[in-house]
């Protein structure tokens, strides 16, 4: 097995790409190929020597996909970029799985062009995995799509059942349709259809779950459409950020608060951990066909670790062809 | 002027409802008319003797809404219920707004059926005003529509802008659309033509805003359906109780993490407060003839006390006039 790196993705490339693969192979045996600029991969990759060298390749790419770049655009366009390039080893069968940190859009776009979807999937999804109070929580889709209709939200939570059980290695997943009211009579047009369509699903669906309950576990998988997933998505990660530049503005107040500050620092950078990104290292587009890791822009060398270990997870557990069993 | 609150609706009621009365005549000066069982309320005001005595009378109401009663069937059955006579005091001009932190379904609905709705406008809204890095934001919808379409969230636009300059006194009101990318060209079919009809609305438009920049106070007003509004809401108060309960733990890890938890208690108190409803007592539904706040059901003395604070304010500035000359 080896996972397929675009190098050039992300805030921080290819440096912390880099690295996130050195530190896959040194710390969890994982193969992968760096997908991008030879020369500039080489001289970051020179830095390290006390990984299995033979656990990672770089497959040169002379285009960057920019984040300013119009996904469909520069994907149709920049043919010999990383991000395309590295879609198509998952394609040609010479790479088994895709991670990119580099514009999402032309991540999510490469991988529905070059991989195509599974048959029978309409709209892929982006399952974002949220860490709650009682573990981790499902969330799909949190914004490949702008629009969806019933039959999509139930797709997404057969997907997300799967990728909960067999990735995330739940017993089992207690599915949740995000809606405004616990009653099956709440909702707006989509989440009344969708409600019916889950009822008789064969999942094991709880009812309707609010807003307030992601983050209490009530549910291992949340469905929505991707327009209120990314919002919520987005919604989280503007949360954090205020309410940890409110805590350090009350933390350095005074003298006193100084020192307390000072004691709590572990348990505080333990807190913010729980909320980061890296832990999870990315996030899956569920229905392409073929594993590809979607991460964030900031993503740093332990996010990447655990964006391929994540992949190289989906693909030791098949999780394409159960998703396609799954259809049938 | 005085205001009328539905001392049965709260998960305190009547006790916090009365104290709350009783705090606005003391701190405010603001006379209000206590609506449900006489005495039951008779009682509770007993205890305070030292507030301005002709600032609070009562109105005798037989029936209380309960929490779990179905919003329509509960306001046209308990025709002498708190909740529907509070309302009907505006109706008659015998009190100038309404609060209640009752069933938020039937204090909608009680308003809505009872005020009616301000000449030209489709769908009242639930303006909330979330705490920012920056100040304060007001969001809405926030869940009095489960669906609508682009022209209103350009009425939203409009009575958000009103609410923000004239009840909280901004200079004036940035306005965004609540979105899934800063691109015109972004977002589901509601908010691509909420889009065009915005950029011409004569507001002070900034474009697109994403979930991320709602905290940190890139706009003053937000808009976007009841469904999106409502699952925001609810997930930021989910979120914030899963991360002071992930706190608690992180702080009592230790002997010197408990010491300095002690330390910065001050300054956590203050944070906490800042993402406390209870700083803003309520939040207005706008486009009802008349000024009417729901509370949350959570409501203190202080939330009941600032809603209203809140609502005199709406009276004063006359923001109906404001919203119904908006309108021509």
């Amino acid at each position: 097995m080896r996972i397929a790196v675009d190098a050039m993705g992300g805030d921080y490339a290819p440096q912390q790409a880099v690295l996130g693969s050195v530190l896959a192979a040194k710390e969890e045996g994982i193969a992968s190929v760096l997908v991008g600029r030879s020369e500039e991969i080489s001289r970051e990759l020179k830095q390290y020597q006390d990984y299995p060298q033979d656990l990672i390749t770089i497959k040169d790419a002379r285009e960057v996909v920019e984040f300013t770049d119009n996904p469909a655009m520069a994907v149709r366009k920049k043919r010999d970029s990383s991000i395309v390039v590295a879609n198509q080893l998952v394609k040609t069968g010479e790479a088994d799985a895709v991670i990119s940190a580099g514009n999402t859009g032309a991540a999510m776009t490469a991988s529905l062009f070059i991989l195509g979807r599974i048959p029978g999937i309409s709209r892929p999804a982006i399952a974002i995995p949220l860490p709650t109070v009682k573990g981790v929580t499902v969330l799909l889709d949190a914004g490949a799509n702008a629009e969806n209709d019933p039959e999509d939200l139930v797709q997404f939570a057969v997907m997300g059942t799967i990728y909960a059980t067999s990735v995330l290695g739940l017993a089992s997943a207690k599915v949740g349709l995000l809606n405004i009211g616990e009653e099956e009579t709440k909702g707006n047009k989509l989440s009344l259809e969708a409600h019916q369509l889950l009822k008789t699903s064969g999942l094991d669906f709880i009812g309707n779950v609010e807003g307030k309950d992601i983050l209490m576990g009530v549910a291992d998988v949340v469905v929505c459409d991707g327009f209120v997933g990314n919002v919520i998505l987005k919604f989280a990660e503007g949360m954090a950020a205020a309410l940890f530049q409110k805590m350090k503005e009350a933390l350095l107040q005074s003298p006193v608060t100084k020192l307390g500050a000072l004691a709590i620092k572990p348990g505080l950078k333990k807190l913010k951990a729980s909320f980061d990104y890296a832990e999870y290292g990315g996030a899956p587009l569920l229905g392409v066909n073929g594993v590809s890791i979607i991460s964030h822009g900031r993503s740093d060398a332990k996010a990447f670790k655990n964006a391929i270990k994540a992949a190289a997870n989906g693909v030791k557990q098949d999780i394409i062809a159960k998703i396609r069993s799954s259809l049938v």
